[in-house]
């Protein structure tokens, strides 16, 4: 290849990096998966919501997020069980006080992100869902291996017959 | 127009409604407006979520959301001033709890949806925010006239080095 081909490719790819739109990918997020492999989702943050939760036990506020099809399942009632696909995401937060209204419990310190992926076979041994959690703002991986799945799944058993999933979706109107 | 040129024109119609994606316009939307004009947003049920609260004096659970120029604003900590534009909606419900786990508070009955319209000329007078609250599933519009909009921006008042807004963004990991 000469120069002048080089230089024909060159401006071939530039053309084409500025045409396409940025796609992130999995391998160029920062975050590591979770050690069963799940990647932490891109976008979930604007997801819509599905429910919200304040624990009272352990003072955190929780808003549960869905991806699409988590969310068309949720506004349709079809969660037991959750649709293939379904993603839904819990965002814990320590508690707060809001300073102009002190009766107002508020999201404080970002505590984790934690995930439901479900996939009825490839996640068979723990109820049809797989487990993942990333820990604080840096959104580090939690478990040291594979085996980690086992804390979520257990303490998610006694909810077996609502699709191992704690959260109702909340009512809104359509 | 003889019977031959209605056919073409009804097989364009039915061709073009069918190739068009179906839009939704205030016109078609069964929830009328309140008093003050403002028309109910349309898939405010899907927008994402800036924060959430719980009201332990009068035990309701909320959760705040965003249009797209809020959310910008929000995840980008622009949000004193709130840019025109920008729409907060607050979903409230009735506080339940969690049968599986009983020391969650989760959304029970929905008791409301309220907004926030910025727009700093056209609401000049209640701080550059249009107030706005359907009442129930069934959306019903809240005010018996215009003047209701006084009651919003009396309990707003207090909040006014916070462009009038109660709520501060929730901590996300971007």
């Amino acid at each position: 290849m000469n120069i002048k081909s080089n230089t024909i490719l060159l401006a071939w790819c530039c053309a084409f990096s500025t045409l396409l739109p940025h796609t992130v990918t999995a391998g160029d997020s920062p975050v590591p998966p979770v050690p069963n492999g799940i990647t932490l989702p891109e976008g979930y943050q604007d997801w819509p919501v599905i429910a919200s939760s304040h624990r009272i036990d352990n003072n955190t506020s929780r808003v549960i997020l869905g991806n699409a099809i988590a969310i068309e399942a949720a506004r349709a009632g079809n969660t037991n069980p959750w649709p293939d696909g379904a993603i839904l995401g819990k965002m814990v937060w320590k508690d707060a006080t809001l300073k102009a209204w002190e009766k107002a419990v508020v999201p404080g310190a970002f505590v984790h992100a934690e995930f439901m992926v479900k996939d009825a076979n490839k996640w068979a041994a723990t109820g049809g869902w797989g487990f993942a959690r990333w820990k604080g703002m840096d959104q580090t991986p939690y478990g040291k291996d594979a085996s980690f799945v086992q804390e979520c799944f257990g303490c998610h058993t006694p909810v077996k017959d609502n699709d191992y999933v704690f959260t109702h979706p909340a009512k809104f109107p359509r």
